[in-house]
């Protein structure tokens, strides 16, 4: 049984794990750290974890779980600082949106006789800004809770058993899970995940470019705009370690959205601008 | 004061304009038509209108105002049509998306001596899919009603007095208006309406191709990805008269978006990737 989890970064997700641990049920401690010291602070405040650390190596050694929740080249670099540190009766997992070079460290630093287990995982979860102060018991719940463990791992009886228990604290957070390849999770979240955000952003900079001084846009701008141009909020900090480790395919997704644009702009006048909206009623019916 | 008014076509927006105006208490008589007759049966049976009229020139010819809530070219049909059956004392508006054609038809049939008046409207309200059972009074809450009326407008005391009461009607459903010109108004909303349309037509067209049949996909997305390809389900009906009255616009906010797409696409790992989403962020802060 788990009574020992540390969260290595408490910013939005890292401070919902906390509480959606706690919501569940959990019973054990929560040692929590974080890079800024104010996002610590919120997070003991709200109860996400109950001591704040100030060193995370250390943290991480008392604990049976340890959860990096921090950006991704922070994880990497996590997960490189405490392969010597964790033994094979520890457990390490992640939060982090691209899995393909998160799991090949996993599978190179981790997940060997001797050696601390590590499950690469990617909550389905976020909102378009972050910080502890918006931590939410239930953002998972409803969510997909993927992993991408390597099929290669080889585990401690007890390391099993935490990733096990780990897994069931995931559900119990209301995710549901789903396990798959590193390179399929990285190619399918460029097109559901990553291409919604980096289009949102580039309409809501060009939007600023065009009207963003026109007087009469906040009152025209409707429900439809809001939606569109939410995810122009979401901090660069995230998105850029996305948009390094993952840089194929969302430039693949991206160049093929700016052909079908092209495609949809030189059809404004002509049939195929049904078949476009009826391609698009599809993928909403299913 | 208004007694009697005529909707033709009972869609989303028409049954939500006869249930608004009962909402706000307007009194008189509310006649509609409706192209299908089911669309008509169903507003009639929500209250929205109290009449279904089987010609639509006719209930017009009754009514003090008559209000078109047709697809565009439907309504310059009307326009044409109603020009020689309305008189002076009578008032003609519409809540067509686009209004430079309109608003120069509505110029060129009445606003002139012995003629009706035509007062040119676009209530900023709507959903993803349209038909009289999503009619809704309070879908003008808070939206912007926006009116292109031409200062060159000769209008009789009565085609006043109807003009400036349909206003204090809009506002009593709850909208706000704006007048703008015609001109900057297509090219407003193009920018903030129709390339928001035409963008999650083609994403969602795109990812239909891409991952459609995905067995992980509906479990992955979340509501980013709902959010944005929420205007998939757009009927192209409606569209296909926006984007053949709004080309040019429209066709030029595609082009600078796929513009914008391609720069950002290029600079996945440059520092430029901060300037785009420092742009968003200024947009979404206004």
């Amino acid at each position: 049984m788990i009574e020992r989890i540390a969260i290595l970064g408490t910013g939005l997700l890292g401070t919902s794990v906390g509480l959606a641990l706690r919501a569940a049920g959990f019973k054990g401690s929560i040692t929590g750290w974080n890079r800024g010291a104010e996002g610590g602070q919120t997070a003991l405040l709200l109860g996400a974890i109950d001591t704040l650390a100030t060193d995370p190596i250390e943290a991480a050694r008392a604990a049976q779980i340890t959860v990096l929740a921090t950006p991704i080249f922070s994880i990497l670099d996590f997960m490189e600082k405490l392969s010597g540190v964790l033994g094979p009766e520890q457990m390490l997992t992640d939060v982090g949106s691209t899995k393909g070079q998160i799991t090949a460290a996993g599978q190179k630093l981790y997940n060997q006789s001797g050696r601390a287990a590590f499950l690469p995982g990617h909550p389905m979860a976020g909102k378009e800004r972050g910080g502890a102060e918006l931590g939410d018991a239930s953002l998972f719940r409803g969510a997909v809770w993927l992993f991408t463990d390597d099929a290669r791992a080889e585990r401690s009886a007890t390391a099993k058993m935490l990733v096990s228990d780990w897994r069931a604290w995931v559900m119990a957070m209301g995710a549901h899970t789903l396990d798959l390849d590193a390179a399929r999770h990285d190619e399918l979240v460029a097109w559901v995940s990553h291409l919604p955000q980096f289009l949102s952003t580039a309409l809501s900079a060009l939007l600023e470019d065009e009207v963003g001084t026109a007087p009469e846009l906040k009152q025209v701008g409707g429900r439809a705009l809001r939606e569109m141009t939410r995810l122009g909020s979401s901090p660069f900090s995230m998105w850029r370690d996305i948009a390094y480790t993952n840089t194929e395919a969302v430039a693949h997704s991206l160049l093929m959205l700016e052909q079908r644009l092209a495609h949809l702009r030189e059809n404004l006048r002509t049939p195929e601008l049904r078949a476009e909206f009826e391609q698009a009623h599809r993928f909403r019916k299913e």
